[in-house]
């Protein structure tokens, strides 16, 4: 795919007999074509470097031997973690060299469908990043949900025209796949001249073979080098991911070898506001890279080209003649301390600070996203028809949760939470339909003494959940959360004592990310101050509802039992 | 670009739900993504390789330890140069391991226009080799001749609807993109979002800029590794050539390192039958560069998957799931020693034998191509309008020429060749348009004592070029070719000893490889004889008619200073 148009005035400018725009002075070339550092010169004009040598240009700006590279690519995404909307992301991530990010608008897609992805494709527009998008391939997630929206072959296909859209993200149901499930045959069908990201965390052999052969082309989910090598030989690119809650350069490391770090590159997946403004983004994971031992050249290739190259962006990913001059300078080949960075030709960040405008235009029309039943307040109450429950067990620091049978607490027949022993009630309310469904858990190891907190964030239909120790401040929590348009909540006795708004689809705010960084990490202080042990308790909070993470989840539709991968009871025997 | 279409068979074959069509046990899998050797089982189902492992299959086939490796990719080629039709071209190629070409049609476009590039397509289909194409850019290939077909951008626009049309073949008018010549902005227009590439010897600095910033995205022509290293630099994938007329991968091959490998790959350019009989074709250029130091790995990459990324063909070029199951199977890793050839999972070729029948089907419709206007006898007198002339000189094994004065030798007010002197009459007569068109040189250091050689293989525009002693033998020569509808032709004493008919388009037998080569042989045999020392004769005298090698040539318009890039007179002062 050509991103440009071929023009002869950019050859009259590469061939010196126009003035070029911006001629960098001075800087060190790290040419991941050819795997070297040159010096040189660099031309630019309009948005494309022209040519490497002592150009005539209308502005010189010496960058006193800096090196220069390619601006990062970030391989596959969720813009939707950052919480804040793309023009606020591209100020946060752009000053740390982030050029280009592949987004799966999956979070937003499944509360919002077709108008979510066209939300995102609007709002990348006018911003010094490239926002590339590969079209969610699983909306609804699971059928063990509700979500707020079906996203069939057809629903997506018109969005082939659009020149941002690279193909179809992680197809996550490789149970569906291997099953040959229609619905999802046709996605890879009319997906299939361009790319089909993967999702499939420990599928292997024969399974994995037909994964393969599907037309899946790459993986973000090794998580170890056993696993990243089948995949690599199965011909999958092995998107090597360094986020904020999946964390696998280090093991996955050594997989990288001269023969083979061509089919492999650097994603984040996902990455929280105060990641990004302390460790930084695509930077942060070269540099990470590079201090576990790989050569800066190759952890560039990787945070760069090889990126671009997996997603056929043919002028995209390096320094060259013709390609966009989205560029990087930094002093330091270890620490790629970003100076400046140019997109499109312009200077758009110096020493961190983003020195462009937000775009000046009108806000884009989207619905509010927050649409439940009315609430009585007897809707929370947990008739106890059994008095011993099923109970998700958090494990500190990770997402997989374990189940076990606890003694339920019960006042006036109903199932109450149960401080002394850690174990609070916790609801997930349908908000897309207003149906009023609801499901029902009891969650042991969140540490909750008092209050209630509640999101509109909870994978990966994200409608409400909310976690309380009384039905009162539950209530209060979920109804402010509608008032506010979605967000994070926390409500104690009958009032609300701190929230995030998150008026986009329930899970991105209209701030800065500073900005929204600094509120969550005070909610975060409070949630503790009110008991919560989990470093990130809306992070911890909003995987309960994932039910494709094991062992014991909770949807709108009530307690998943992920082995099962279907809904049980919350009673047993 | 994808070739395939995804079916649920596949993925349940894959699964190992259903049985696979062919089991290859025990092989040694060489794994172009992971740089690795590993052993294992192959299974194939339709034309696809659908994984590693123990597979139940309706045929197994045990290899006993041979190595399995993509089917080679001969990057950039004209078939034109092997001197048969397609089919006989696979029959000897794909049993040395070769299972895609790229081919540039630019020879028999330059004489057949439209209709040359839709034969080659229709020639390709139904035989075990992919003939992906790339467009000539440049019929005519100077405004200094006459060639048979013009072929303007939107001549060749229609050809982008064909699966097989990867693109814009070498743009050799460097000077005149440099220029932005329209027509050639418009067919670098119509070609951008497909690979356009490049052929610019020596071309360097702003120069090269332009080209590359153009969407020229290769080159094929570097001698050095200088030339070389700035081309890669500035983003152009080399293509290391190793061919008849041209060989540069030993020159080339200190240029690869761990770190640039994976922008370059294996080309031929052209390969002449005695070459691809005796030597090899992809096989040779693999094996000679593991001779030459390579690794094994790294060589098989840029003989596979390397131009296969390169050309965006996303299934092609390697061993895994999903992948056409073009492999070849070899026992030694360094002698490449080629025993088996799969292609589209179907056994073709073993211990160098094709196995397959040439397609059953009707020979397509090609014009007769030899269009002369009729000849009395008295066209070739050369009258005397002084008494020096320039000379083309013979520079020995090499393609330029150099230029001299000589005195000419006249008799009866006509210059004539002179034997002694080894300056003999050479004639370049228009052959397309039965313009009578003749361009008259002389030329110093063929050798020929008697009779008379003619080709309709004269690059370009493949006018025929003749050489001869006396007139008679000329004239027999040039109308026996006509009669033969194109070919090569050995005439002594008014009557022809020797020839070899190329009726397609006065370029290509319809006989066997083997047979032309033995034929071809014979003639060369015979042309030594008379006293020619140019090795291949008819190589020699088919660059004579190429204005844009160096330093004297002649076209049907007559003689060439390539320097000053315009005609001069056969007499000078």
């Amino acid at each position: 795919m050509s991103m440009k148009k071929i023009s002869s005035q950019l050859i009259k400018v590469a061939k010196g007999d126009r003035p070029a725009d911006l001629l960098l002075k001075n800087v060190q070339v790290v040419n991941v074509f050819s795997g070297e550092i040159h010096d040189g010169d660099v031309a630019i004009w309009d948005q494309f470097v022209v040519g490497f040598g002592d150009y005539e240009a209308k502005e010189v700006m010496d960058l006193n031997g800096l090196y220069l590279a390619p601006g990062f690519v970030d391989g596959h995404i969720h813009v939707e973690s950052a919480m804040v909307e793309i023009p606020q992301f591209a100020r946060a991530v752009v000053p740390r060299g982030t050029t280009s990010v592949v987004a799966d608008p999956h979070e937003i897609a499944n509360v919002m469908g077709y108008d979510g992805i066209r939300y995102i494709l609007e709002a990348s527009k006018y911003n010094p990043l490239n926002v590339f998008i590969m079209l969610p391939s699983c909306v609804p997630a699971t059928p063990l949900e509700t979500s707020g929206s079906e996203l069939r072959a057809f629903d997506i296909y018109p969005f082939f025209n659009e020149k941002w859209v690279l193909g179809l993200a992680e197809v996550m149901n490789y149970p569906g796949l291997l099953q040959c499930e229609p619905e999802l045959m046709d996605k890879l069908k009319i997906s299939h001249s361009k790319r089909i990201d993967g999702h499939a965390p420990g599928l292997t052999g024969k399974g994995l073979c037909a994964y393969a052969a599907s037309g899946v082309a790459s993986d973000h989910e090794c998580t170890d080098v056993e696993e990243a090598r089948e995949k690599l030989r199965m011909g999958l690119h092995i998107m090597i991911r360094e986020g904020t809650a999946a964390k696998n350069l280090e093991a996955l490391l050594p997989l990288i070898s001269n023969e083979n770090s061509h089919r492999c590159f650097f994603v984040t997946d996902d990455r929280h506001p105060a990641d990004i403004l302390e460790q930084g983004h695509m930077d942060h994971v070269i540099r990470r890279a590079i201090e576990l031992g790989l050569s800066p050249i190759t952890a560039i290739q990787m945070g760069t080209l090889n990126a671009a190259r997996y997603f056929m962006l043919n002028e995209h990913g390096a320094v060259a003649p013709g390609y966009f001059a989205d560029l990087v300078a930094f002093e330091s080949l270890t620490k790629i301390d970003v100076k400046k960075v140019f997109k499109n030709g312009k200077l758009v960040a110096e020493n961190g600070k983003a020195i462009w405008s937000l775009p000046d235009r009108p806000r884009m029309f989207l619905r509010g996203s927050v649409n439940i039943k009315w609430l009585e307040g007897d809707e929370f109450q947990v008739p106890a028809r059994r008095n011993k429950i099923q109970v998700i067990n958090l494990q500190r620091g990770q997402l997989i949760t374990k189940k076990s049978v606890e003694p339920a607490k019960i006042e006036d027949g109903l199932v109450v939470s149960d401080v002394e022993r850690d174990i609070i009630k916790t609801v997930v309310i349908e908000r897309h339909q207003a149906s009023g469904k609801m499901g029902f858990g009891f969650v042991k190891g969140f540490g909750l003494r008092e209050g209630a907190i509640a999101s509109t964030i909870a994978h990966d239909s994200h409608n409400i959940i909310v976690i309380g120790t009384s039905d009162e401040d539950i209530m209060t929590a979920v109804i402010q959360l509608n008032k506010l348009g979605g967000g994070l909540i926390i409500a104690k006795d009958g009032r609300v004592i701190a929230d995030l708004a998150l008026p986009v689809a329930g899970l991105m705010s209209r701030k800065s990310l500073e900005e929204v960084n600094r509120q969550l990490k005070a909610m975060i202080e409070i949630a503790h101050l009110l008991g919560v042990k989990a470093t990130d308790p809306f992070m911890t909070l909003s995987f309960l509802a994932l039910p494709v993470i094991p062992e014991l989840k909770l949807t709108d539709l009530g307690l998943v039992d992920v082995g099962l991968f279907k809904h049980v009871d919350l009673f047993v025997e």
